[in-house]
């Protein structure tokens, strides 16, 4: 895959992934009538939906990364290369902020407005801290053992990450920044962005730190959405 | 797999989706009592675990595309032949007619009855153009990279796209034209689907050019179901 | 698999599958506080669920029909020997009405109590042809294509069938009669059994002549849940 | 595997699994203003979603038991070592228990405090009984079959048990321990655990002596999270 396949796929990928959280909250929203209990059903069931068919969808591109912790950790292990980490995060970031826009579009709201949703304290950046950590563990649990497995993997944790840490898990920056740009179910404060993004990198340094040991034997180039070498291509669909 | 099969197999396929997304809200509606997010939870979970089940078993006769567009997409990317796509297209319509009318007798309304269920607006088109892009999408990156779990990806960007945006993903025209003929839950007022489905062939129409950009090389004759060409039976079985 | 293991597969898994069904229904009603939506959508979730699990679990032994018509239907096909669906039927009818009892016990209930639920008329009836129809025609697609993942294409099916039939989708003649025996959320009035029976063995029929037809060349002993040929076992995990 | 990894796995992942069960629990109890039955909804699609990821996450490395009395039953069928039984047992144990503690910390909870949920009587503990039952029948009959699947078949599985049982299906010693330490959703009587923990015990000893007939040709080294043998490892992503 050339390189910049790689950007628009991370890109569209995570500006995809942004219209669905943030527009599938939206919608849940308006119709549950004050029960958020059924609103973040709706949300929790589009995310982990959404989620496994965008990284089945663009995994074998770009590895389906979405998320600038997830690229960190790879270009830790060495998956990707160094010098490709900082693009990867660009790309992230502004196609978060487009699905946020996109998203808004389709509700008829503003591009963008600041949430006024307060997200913070101990307990908060705990849970950021282990949705990470659980989110990095998954990833190269799966991908350095069942790669074909990871983006069901990936998805699943999410879906019930929503619900076991207090902060309904963002566990990604660039899903964090972008949500601090809506001020809708999905949102966060500008002012309290920081923190949480500081506990995801905790998060993610400490899952590869562990992860790493417990699983020395990588095969080359697994990631997110399965492979990203070339040559993994067509054994790629062999295997699914 | 000979002609006439498949287009039993796009018919009587697009008759049960029908019957799936206006059997399950008409069930949704009456049991939900005025709670719309329950009722469309419901829904959504019928539309996509019904989506998978049908996409599954007709897939490997005729690609179960079951939406125009999908048609000539894969037409456009000669995946099927041109001369087959009026046939695939009449087939979808006249199935979801008679699926409408099914769902219809199971819970004794009359065969057909016009929406009065209005959806229009600058906000709904582009949710259309925006539904139909991404389920473009997602089978053109799936089946071009791991064509046996295409029906999972499919079934799962349905999910979603219920919830994220505005219109509920209609993002198929003859779903579109059938759910005019139905007064219930998943109705939309005739006046309204000329724009729905325009909407929905702009999105197509994007997802085809920069999908197959993305991903250039597509091995022969995968689709949605996974794939259709006779030789790719036995493997298809045997790759599962 | 020697024919003793082949029903008591059959007779345990069906009993389970009615502990499933019955005992989730009873759960449901009991939280539900006389919602049925949120009631029906919990015993969905538990039915679907259940249901993939036992038809992995009882597969490769016996096939996992649970079900008469589907015994039926495989024999049609020689996919089993004639002379073995009647103590196949015999096994899911013990077993349905053991599980029934097994649920009881668990809720305090009495081991059997007739239902005093009406499920009768023509719409009714109608549901329950359609509901068998798709089951049968799932089965008979998934396992002539990729049996692997027929498991999953049926409790899929069954997933959406609670919702978009009229009757929340019988479609077995072993779950009916038992059913008739609890007087909880999931009960149906003995008298109104023989006519659902009816509808559903119509259904099986049908499916049975058109999709043998859409699919002519069957692999050897394909079924349900997956395969039952011996020399198929280990196929069968290389190939998952 | 080394011997220390396979330890930390086991703790870990129950660790999260416990995380998992009792923080979506809280958050469940809430957000839904007292309806039970949604509250129950989100936490069996938390736990269920949170164990086949954490199941494919640590599978390779342990088999992913997390529960004593399946490492039992594995050691019974000669799966793990006899002496690895205790250790593995230990770190399940100490592992729950930390897993509380984390939840607790991520909702602003003392890290531990006992739970005052009554939770006994012949019916509850049939429950138990038969929740075991099904889960180590799962195992069993998925694990000598058709491996790759059991982490789907196990998730779907306990999804289910949640509401046909009675006792929303703990089926796990090390859970139930761990649960008699908080005071919320999730919790149970501290002198309520022995007995469940024994209806657990025969319900593991009742499905291995069942399920080992059923099935007795087991593949080398088989178990929940596909393969723990070294030498499978390959073989496992080949195959999923």
């Amino acid at each position: 895959m050339t390189f910049s396949r790689r950007i628009v796929s991370e890109a569209l990928g995570t500006a995809m992934l942004l219209a669905v959280v943030v527009g599938s909250g939206i919608m849940a929203e308006r119709l549950a009538g004050g029960n958020v209990a059924i609103a973040l059903l709706a949300n929790t069931i589009a995310t982990g939906a959404g989620l496994v068919a965008l990284i089945l969808t663009f995994g074998t591109i770009s590895g389906a990364h979405f998320n600038p912790v997830v690229t960190l950790s790879e270009a830790w292990q060495r998956n990707v290369a160094a010098r490709e980490a900082v693009p990867y995060i660009v790309a992230q970031v502004a196609g978060a902020f487009a699905g946020v826009a996109a998203a808004h579009a389709m509700f008829g709201e503003p591009a963008f407005f600041a949430s006024m949703h307060a997200r913070g304290g101990a307990a908060q950046w705990w849970s950021e801290f282990i949705a990470t950590f659980g989110l990095v563990g998954v990833i190269i649990g799966c991908s350095r053992s069942r790669p074909s497995i990871t983006p069901f993997a990936v998805a699943a944790y999410i879906t019930s990450a929503y619900w076991f840490t207090a902060s309904t898990s963002f566990a990604n920056p660039a899903v964090t920044l972008a949500r601090a740009a809506t001020d809708t179910f999905a949102g966060i404060r500008p002012a309290d962005a920081p923190a949480f993004i500081l506990a995801q990198l905790f998060g993610g340094t400490a899952a590869t730190l562990l992860f790493t040991w417990l699983y020395p034997a990588p095969p080359a180039n697994a990631t997110v959405g399965g492979t990203v070498a070339p040559s993994a291509f067509t054994n790629q669909s062999a295997s699914d």
